[in-house]
């Protein structure tokens, strides 16, 4: 059976630490806007899906053109992500991916995997290991090791993210992943993310994704 | 007082994992190999200090005539830094920095910042923010705000850096910060690091070094 694919891609951030005219997701790379870069290679991986983006009203003209739903951002991600589920509540989907419009260069294979994961457990992370040392806060040594850096997109039983999403906000929220496991959908599958699929931080991050994508990011 | 400044470069690692030709220590970043771009900073932001420098047998000319000691490499990064502490057992110095020689872009900030907090603690280490999510390699949830990612150079007081190397290896000595704390000496300040200040792992991270050049990193 053919998986019926629902994509939510986050696009509503203000960017206003990023430092330039605009938010990082809408800057150009290379011929189009990060934001399509994401959108194009998340559609591309999943033939038939239904795609919502999730845009602050300024910007929602942005993606015009482009087959997808348009939902509003919420004041947080976890209120973005809830607003993209409610515009979408009709949409039949088996599972449902969640990605960071920042994050231009999700490569096919990535895509499928998380994807794939989601027959076998209640979702999927893409993870990269972590390259250097980390410390705690308060000083004390952590073992990198122990831990791994995990990236969008991530995958969903549609069924249970949207059950996950029907509680009230609470401030640990940070990604679906903890959503997820606060409503005892623990069983997140770990599967190989991409060092290239960075998501833009700074005005520079571009130049840094143009090398990235001169090596292959995003195939 | 002035500070009397012992610098250790570790530059050892034969690089197996990197896919060039040669140790990624050794390949060119403009106009020279990128160890020379991290001895040449390090010595800079030092004025009047000593600087060792630790290589393999194979590469020990590659810093012929830059004005360092050269100290043979060991079996880890720990026998290394110990061997680089006995070649200078004569050295005075109130202050020994140890950089990782993959580094070429430490800013002189960055370095005058690790060496000054020397004075009130018994180290310091560079960190940044970690920008992605975390998650324990269990799939539990690990909250990035509460974790920062170490750079080099750090910086230790020189007697007891010394005395935390006067033990036999353990598996757990990662860094000098960790032998340090095993030592007893856990007053090791957290310092700004410096996002541009990374380290080379893949052919393609000399490309990424090129675009922070051209933003104005290592200064």
């Amino acid at each position: 059976m053919t998986q019926r694919i629902l994509n939510i891609i986050v696009a509503a951030g203000s960017g206003s630490r990023f430092g330039a005219d605009r938010p990082k997701q809408f800057c150009l790379l290379q011929n189009c806007m990060v934001l399509h870069h994401a959108i194009k290679r998340i559609k591309a991986a999943t033939p038939g899906s239904h795609t919502v983006v999730v845009m602050s009203r300024d910007w929602a003209d942005a993606v015009d053109s482009l087959g997808c739903t348009v939902a509003i951002g919420g004041a947080t991600r976890w209120h973005s992500v809830k607003n993209a589920l409610d515009a979408t509540a009709d949409v039949a989907a088996d599972v449902i991916t969640v990605h960071d419009g920042a994050r231009p260069l999700p490569s096919a294979a990535m895509i499928e995997r998380v994807i794939a994961a989601c027959s076998q457990h209640h979702g999927a992370i893409p993870v990269i290991p972590v390259t250097d040392s980390l410390r705690r806060v308060d000083g004390s040594p952590a073992n990198r090791a122990d831990f791994r850096a995990v990236q969008t997109p991530q995958a969903f039983c549609a069924d249970l993210l949207r059950r996950a999403y029907d509680v009230e906000y609470r401030p640990e929220f940070t990604d679906d992943a903890s959503v997820m496991t606060a409503a005892g959908y623990t069983d997140i599958a770990l599967v190989d993310g991409d060092p290239m699929n960075l998501k833009i931080t700074l005005p520079m991050d571009i130049e840094i994704a143009n090398v990235y994508l001169q090596h292959g990011a995003g195939r």
